[in-house]
């Protein structure tokens, strides 16, 4: 498979490139003994210390098990979501997933990030209610139980806030990819089609939008076109195998696959049908696109292809040289992942990664490249290429045409490639390059 | 689509077949007016009812997002996993999963099914090691640290207890579909490929079987045969996008795709390669199936292909006649589910219901058919066909073959199909049909 930016075999730092199901065959060949590793790596293997099996383990009862409950994590484990950057209010704030401690494409929901705009409405379910109403034949009320009665579907999907990494626009700005990019998770989204709802209250022929309506206090609000209402966007009620999670919209969200996050409307309580869009707060005062010469573009609905290296990622540090997986996570709002490429030597040289089954449309992609560490400089980064065949721009590229007229910047909708530096005693850093 | 056991002309209570991206259409279109639902289903559709939108939601602020965090579900969320039957100790126990309330094909981590010997070991990860002996070129022991330097991988995979549906041999047992079949879970499981780490050790020539030895204080052991080892066998340290559950064994799982539950062993302390099975306590005393002449069959490691109905299910009752979805999981361990049927005449007509994509080999499928259901008794039964062509049996085919002679009719590998009664007042209940 050739690579841009250079021939394969130019390239310094990585292992050959192997199609993934061969990869193992070939890594475990060539991690065969301590004595083979050590040439290879110049370091000794994991394991290879001296020491005896011990004969017999430990016998001590652990825990009884409960008649019945509910599972919590391991007492050793400690990663959080986090605020980052200060907010006026912790009513209107955000919180990020770690995605550095990301195994898998799936976010655990306790960790999936947050971003409301009047806290987390707390709300009964069986006090609520969604309407439908507007340019329909027949406006409707449903109960949750009402909605659990149609026909569900399930769906992997990632939901980005389109704040995601807006750090990031003039100058290296959060240090870990929990910060530059932990505003971006994936679910198993549970719900209703919305297209069965609406067809359901009759939707009229000359309308072309509808307003979806939050129950929290800010009354989240936001535009969205009924084409995309009538494609993919789901009624959801559940969240990896069970009810979403309070602070995703419980007991309903709208979710728009691939839309920007602010548009996945939480507690949803309102559809209004209408023939324009409404014009809402949060898509005239927000939620826009600033341009260089001071217009806004305005409805920049997709998130565009993105993709970023999870491990080794900021405020790592590689212990030693020799063997290190750099994997990350790729995504497109636009379609699949057809390829991600990885650098490791700031763009010059790329070479193809491997992604991991299944490769879902508007979901979260894993992306595996061996790599063998010289102990020297070296600049990771990611970039992808979705079915559309749109590839991920760099940063400078998205400068170019955007401007940095934002208070940080930009703003919204910064997908470009990110890099980290990794530094010869093994730290790793948030670098431009 | 060809439909066993007769026409599917024939079938008076089902809607006929449709493929599964034209369903929603099709009932949107039957479901397109009150007055047609009415006619259709002989009862108003949900949300008819008068009303008025209010014009404004309230405007209550939520609770404040913290400052860093780990969220939990909803207080109105109540579901939890439960033991069933009695156990001689809590240590040497179960719980069940709520299959009734899932949805879509992940388990919450929260809400896996709990099968232990001993208690839940309670471990520290920075003191666990991993040691590899026996028939090896060169013995090792892995720090939780080394391990995750190999390369990884993640996958989507069920584990099922083997004693899952030990109640149902002779005669209906537990009222629910949590009691019935809440001892298979899935999770995406993350960790580094067994083969990499045994090609590491080197593994003899003559080397068969492989010893997993658990640190909990049962030592749960278990013998590997070492084709499947090399094969797709997992050492796991990630669970649903974060670390393992303590009750999965935190830090580390063997995990063994479509086999047998307690194969997949938990607390992984350490693997003997041999050239012979080991003869543990737990495949000779227990986990072998007595046959009618008294023998018994040993070494019965992959789960069969098996599917249940979750929705409707035993304990649940029918709110009014008409539309009703009916869904539940398939799943096989021999590969990917290729076909599930549902009857809703006790076995008579079957007609194919629709498989929610990602199908992935030895992971729960989602299976969905629409019901209308006219007010009449009604037998739900689904039965599953595998890619090797396996069909999930009856549960009078099994005991043709396996006899009744265990302590609960026969005990272990109940993959038989699973029949739910609607009586004519909607009530749900587990029989033997």
């Amino acid at each position: 498979m050739a690579c841009r930016g250079g021939p394969a075999h130019d390239a310094p730092l990585m292992q050959p490139p192997l199609p993934r199901r061969r990869f193992l065959q070939a890594s475990a060949v060539a991690l065969g003994t301590a004595a083979a590793w050590r040439e290879a790596h110049g370091a000794p293997p994991p394991g290879a210390a001296e020491h005896d099996v011990p004969a017999d383990p430990g016998k001590a009862l652990g825990v009884p098990l409960p008649d019945e409950g509910y599972g919590l994590r391991s007492q050793f484990e400690t990663v959080v979501r986090q605020r980052y950057g200060k907010t006026s209010t912790p009513y209107s704030s955000w919180t990020f997933t770690p995605l550095q401690e990301s195994v898998g494409i799936i976010t655990p929901s306790g960790l999936h990030f947050e971003r409301s705009h009047a806290g987390t409405a707390i709300i009964d379910p069986a006090k609520h209610f969604l309407f439908v109403h507007g340019m329909v034949r027949e406006p409707r009320k449903y109960s949750m139980k009402d909605l659990k009665r149609f026909p569900s579907v399930s769906r992997l999907l990632f939901i980005e806030c389109s704040g995601n990494t807006l750090t990031e626009w003039a100058k290296p700005g959060l240090p870990t990819v929990q910060g530059t990019h932990g505003l971006t998770s994936t679910s198993e989204w549970t719900g209703v089609p919305l297209a069965t709802i609406l067809r359901e209250a009759g939707v009229e022929a000359r309308a072309k939008w509808i307003l979806a309506e939050g129950a929290d206090g800010a009354a989240m609000t936001r535009s969205i076109p009924l084409d995309k209402a009538m494609k993919d966007c789901l009624l959801a009620y559940g969240q990896n195998g069970e009810a979403i999670r309070p602070e995703q919209g419980y007991p309903l969200r709208l979710v728009v696959p691939g839309f920007e996050g602010n548009m996945n409307i939480k507690w949803l309580r309102r559809l209004q049908v209408a023939d324009a869009p409404f014009m809402t707060r949060e898509e005239t005062s927000k939620y826009t696109d600033l341009l260089p010469d001071g217009k806004a573009r305005q409805f920049t609905f997709e998130m565009e292809a993105k993709s970023v290296i999870t491990s080794p990622s900021g405020g790592m540090r590689l212990e030693g040289r020799g063997f290190h997986e750099i994997s990350g996570l790729a995504w497109s709002g636009r379609g699949a992942i057809r390829r991600v490429e990885v650098s490791v030597d700031g763009g010059r040289l790329w070479q193809p990664a491997a992604l991991e089954e299944p490769v879902l449309a508007l979901c979260h992609t894993r992306f595996r490249l061996p790599w063998r560490w010289d102990g020297g400089e070296a600049i990771l980064q990611s970039r992808c290429v979705d079915e559309t065949g749109y590839v991920q721009p760099t940063i400078d590229q998205l400068v170019a045409v955007r401007g940095l007229n934002g208070p940080t910047g930009s703003v919204y909708h910064l997908n470009g490639v990110q890099s980290w530096k990794v530094a010869s005693d093994g730290a790793v850093t948030n670098v431009h390059a």
